[in-house]
């Protein structure tokens, strides 16, 4: 099982992303991730979507998104030849001695604290999948009361756009 | 027109953004975004949507969502009492010169400069709506190549856990 991210440029319509999402239920693919968002031209909408697979089934999905009339253009954003980020916003129970334990944490990896109450505390980061992964398995050792990640964005390196 | 941001915890399953987002179009109303990604319990996902609307309109998809039974919970996430953040990533066209604008207006935003080519930069920045948006206007006297936003996410403030 790898996984892929996938950029799609698609026409800015109420029924595109149901088209986009229908494809993966119908045939039981889940998706890791998806977010959609307008681009600077407000007649298309970019999609990203992380999933996870093997090579027959990632190329079936390609192949099949390709098919849909609103999909503009498809490219695949490999690891080397791109920037991909995700944002993740995490609440932990703290009292004054935690708090300390994660602002220092926190620092180690430019995260933000972005919220502090009397017993909590909300912390935004952004990276990509690794870092992320590895500071929420740190945070993993307080009281998460809750998480919310954005999910995989990305653009490709240099002055190539890859879409547009 | 007002715009809501819904926070929707649901089960973790091939279809249920298929029917969140089939939801909408049907309708023919328009997302202004979504992201999607796992919580801390994987049984779990957590959609963010940000949708306009009259109140009508928002108060009929709010009741619409909490009938589908994937539909776990469903919060609307208020400004004065939610931290609501997105990321985007900009990629312009500079030269050495412009390097040095662009690279100065990134600090003022505490954004980050994630790539560099001879001829173009990339930005990373995350905020609120209105700092993004004040950012891009800045960023639309240069050469935008492309642009790619995840969409609204956030959490409740406080210690008060909005979903789980």
């Amino acid at each position: 099982m790898k996984q892929i991210v996938l950029s799609l440029l698609v026409d800015n319509n109420p029924g595109v992303l149901t088209r986009v999402a229908g494809l993966f239920s119908r045939r039981g693919y889940n998706i890791d991730s998806i977010t959609a968002g307008v681009t600077n031209d407000p007649k298309y909408t970019r999609i990203t979507v992380a999933v996870s697979g093997d090579d027959q089934i990632l190329e079936q999905i390609r192949n099949q998104i390709a098919k849909l009339v609103e999909v503009r253009k498809i490219v695949e954003l490999e690891n080397k030849e791109s920037v991909c980020r995700e944002l993740v916003l995490v609440k932990v129970m703290a009292d004054k001695k935690e708090k300390q334990d994660i602002i220092a944490i926190a620092d180690v990896f430019r995260a933000k604290i972005v919220d502090v109450s009397s017993n909590s505390v909300m912390i935004e980061l952004t990276g990509n999948q690794n870092k992320l992964d590895a500071f929420l398995n740190l945070m993993s050792d307080f009281e998460v009361l809750e998480m919310v990640r954005t999910g995989i964005t990305g653009l490709g390196r240099g002055i190539h756009t890859t879409l547009s």
